[in-house]
């Protein structure tokens, strides 16, 4: 494996990174079944357009509709599949190892239960159409349905809770980037009453070790900031109690637009400009743990009592976090305010070089995908995010009181990123590939009057599955050989039983290593009888899957 | 293992046929995080009931709903969401062993594309609200998704595609039998042309392969019938054309109804009284591949060319179900009718003796679950169904003709199954399980002035989580000794590492092995130094992880 240090650009960087999650990717993508390994290439390359059957079929056609998936949501099947898959189990393993317990909630919610929870977003809200029940709605995230069931078991004090499920928001999609409105959160929180600031640094040493299982380490900064801090901040500037929110949302925009912009919505939000600059003056800063230097010595920030219990907060996560040596990942970002109503302490988001809008053009320019005429001036965004929110349990259920502080990872918008990564690394012809996990062809021949042997064929790979064994056969009564080497070799399956009506008939058959080359001694293969065939199979996989799995 | 020969009644057949899932399963439910073990307990031994808030916490609440899930839907964690992965997992390994690709779609697809596909049951499908997009509606099942993809991805003519969702259904629920409106379908399906029912014997192998897989292949029986024996049927016995697939659900409800009560809602239904006796005649045959003879020297149906086309298709079915070594499952059944508008052909359902009323109450009795006032005359239904249909892609893209078959597994009742044998099991105290995966808990302890060594905890922890293990620490600043081991024993977990301040000064640690006797000479635990720590753990691991797992 090519060392860090000796990488040059960022192009190299991303080929290096990807290195490891692809053996694992790599050794999956094999799983792609027999012949349409070409059509999945081509099917991942680029989003399914919607076909418009009218147009394509003629007026006699009965559709009078768009053959297509809902806007904002899509298919996965092949590769792209199985790249997904492998983030899923990555993450999986990393919050086992924090001893994680998984919850599976319903996919729709009690209206009632998602209300007021999301502030400007709660738009972006699908609703169930009312059919004389319940009033529901598609769940928004994964945290408020966590606080739901924590208000409704009243025995659970304390969890460390995961959840990888679909999550739907009404948002402008931008499919390119992987911006969906179906799309999966993998999501990690810790509820409970601790000591300050432990959970919270357990939950950034879990994004760190994410990203390390994704070999992504190297590219992603973690944004930091303090609730207390960003409204102690707010209210020391002179921005009223009551324009806290949505002051704090325009604020959240910084990474996104230039301050002018920010300052306009400001002042159209009611700030008067003064008070906006004071903010501005603020919400620039970022750093590490200097920041809280800087905050101390700052007259108005170190007299407000609100600034300084986060930055009480603060101190310790930066001793903890030092402690999980992941310091050198982390950036104190005063103007990350996060748009959700429920946080109350610390907050924050994972960024990549991709997350601009600049750093996803300029990666465009390396790989095939397009965005097709989506807006040039966001990028893939945050690719997780969370935070702490003490109170969201309490507003369910008034005696329940359960801290809780977590972590969600945006899929879709990870997987875009890797799948980039990956169609680079196969430009360079690195991706020797096996289209299909099957191991074994099962096949038979025949001279004159040969019946096709079907039913013998169906009793071997049955006698396979009952082992185990991954196997395949031609679904035709009389198939030709030729088709039938044709089917294995579509498939990159490296075996072949042969079935042939004399050797059977003296309990034999024929098992054949495929693509050995000429002159090999085992090129046609060898006679065995048909009670060794199994141990013969597994002792021919053992050996030759090794170089390439 | 016990012998099936030797077992003498159902509860031991129970007992018996769970022994190998069970072995994986009690692994897994090692899995549950520490101190949550008896609180999984009894959230899982009863379904979560509803709070109403406004009783339990007085008038000044601002709650003024139910804190519920939706009606139908359920939470899933602990030992319910381990027995659920460990059923998706045996599933998936044997669809892969086939050649199964996985397929994701959206949870909601366009209006049309559902509309027109399930008949009478159309009125369950939930739609989504009107928020001036598409019309849409939560998906039904999987197969719809399936033809629809089919239909749009125009370069594929032959797949194996399997799916593992949930699906949504507005029926009324009952929840005791895993009959509920969220659920899972397990669906795997063979696209293309191929010859005549080959395909559909090897679904029908993949059928029994999956029920062996959870060790339930002694309990099922797979329900036999063919559309085109049945239509010719109808036809024969003088059913009008358009009366056939209302009054075929009617003749689908005998396994729960008896025939006078099927009979009157055929007249009900409009047909003539001795009309629907003659069909009673017919429908009421069952058995193995003798029902082939039977039909043939029936002088009416052997001269009807559907009949005999269905027949000619069942002859081919049995010869290659005994090649595959499933005919034994078999139960030729001519009242089996399925609701679905789209079937053509093979139809096919896996019932236990717990999918009918009788057999499901006869179980409870010797189980602690309650189906509290829930409808008695039913049973769990079927636990897999499906069949062949050639027409459903054609609907969506006329000049695409992919024949089609495949099965549906029914997670949430084959859950319910394996559940109510769990708890016979536990009762017969053979449940030693392990509350969590978690392998190392890190402690620290001290004399006077004893600071908690909360950073030399987390040091130590993180050195574990880079090494891969799985590991945690008390999440307090200073935590008293027997409380750490009260956390560390609560969850079962093997091993702990002290840290002291002197032995940690010299590079040391001790590792001690938990739940050793009196007596052992490493009772106490033994130093080791720090850089030794992982070696010395995952050579603990391995001895002492072997004879549970």
């Amino acid at each position: 494996m090519r060392l860090i240090s000796s990488v040059k650009s960022f192009r190299d960087l991303t080929l290096c990174a990807l290195r490891r999650p692809l053996i694992r990717t790599l050794r999956e993508i094999r799983a792609i079944n027999v012949p349409y390994q070409q059509h999945f290439r081509s099917l991942t390359s680029q989003i399914q357009e919607p076909i418009d059957m009218a147009t394509k079929e003629g007026k006699s056609n009965k559709l009078s509709f768009q053959l297509k998936t809902p806007k904002g949501t899509r298919d996965w099947i092949g590769v792209d599949m199985i790249i997904r898959e492998s983030i899923f189990s990555a993450i999986t393993e990393v919050f086992k190892r924090h001893g994680g317990t998984q919850l599976d909630t319903p996919v729709f919610e009690l209206k009632e239960i998602l209300a007021g929870k999301y502030g400007e977003d709660s738009r972006l809200i699908y609703d169930l159409a009312d059919q004389g029940g319940e009033d529901s709605a598609l769940r928004y995230d994964l945290t408020v349905p966590l606080a739901r069931w924590l208000a409704m078991n009243t025995s659970v004090q304390h969890i460390k809770r995961f959840q990888i499920a679909k999550v739907y928001r009404r948002d402008q999609p931008a499919v390119a980037k992987g911006r969906m409105r179906e799309f999966y959160q993998c999501d990690f929180d810790i509820a409970g009453s601790y000591d300050p600031m432990i959970p919270d640094a357990e939950v950034l040493r879990i994004v760190v070790e994410v990203f390390e299982a994704l070999n992504m380490r190297d590219y992603i900064t973690i944004k930091l900031n303090h609730r207390k801090i960003l409204d102690g901040l707010f209210g020391a500037c002179g921005v009223p109690g009551d324009k806290i929110r949505s002051i704090s949302s325009a604020v959240d925009k910084l990474d996104k637009l230039p301050w002018e912009q920010v300052k306009l919505e400001m002042e159209e939000k009611g700030l008067a400009p003064e008070v906006a600059d004071k903010v501005g003056q603020y919400v620039k800063l970022s750093g590490g743990r200097d920041i809280l230097d800087t905050i101390r010595s700052d007259d108005l920030l170190s007299t407000n009592e609100n600034v300084m219990k986060g930055v009480e907060d603060m101190e310790l996560l930066f001793k903890y976090l030092e402690a999980f040596d992941v310091l050198d990942k982390i950036s104190f970002d005063l103007s990350l305010a996060r748009g959700l109503d429920y946080y109350t302490g610390l907050i924050y988001e994972v960024v990549t070089p991709l997350s601009s809008a600049e750093g996803f053009a300029q990666s465009q320019k390396k790989s095939k995908s397009k965005s097709n005429g989506e807006d040039q001036n966001i990028g893939v965004g945050s690719i997780a995010a969370g935070g702490r929110y003490d109170d969201l349990v309490n507003m369910f259920a008034k005696k329940r009181q359960i801290p809780c502080v977590g972590i969600s990872f945006g899929v879709d918008r990870i997987f875009t990123i890797m799948k980039q990564r990956l169609e680079n690394e196969a430009k360079e012809g690195n991706a020797s590939m096996r289209a299909s996990e099957v191991d074994v062809f099962v096949m038979a021949f025949g001279g004159k009057g040969f019946n096709g042997l079907l039913l013998e064929r169906m009793s071997v790979a049955n006698q396979l599955w009952k082992a185990g064994i991954k196997a395949e056969f031609a679904q035709t009564v009389k198939p030709k050989l030729p088709q039938q080497f044709k089917l294995a070799e579509a498939g990159g399956i490296p075996l072949a039983v042969i079935l042939g009506e004399d050797e059977l008939a003296a309990g034999k058959v024929k098992l054949k290593e495929l693509g050995l080359p000429e002159g090999h001694p085992e090129k046609d293969g060898t006679l065995i009888s048909r009670e060794d065939l199994v141990e013969e199979i597994k002792k021919k996989l053992n050996k030759i899957s090794l170089p390439i799995r």
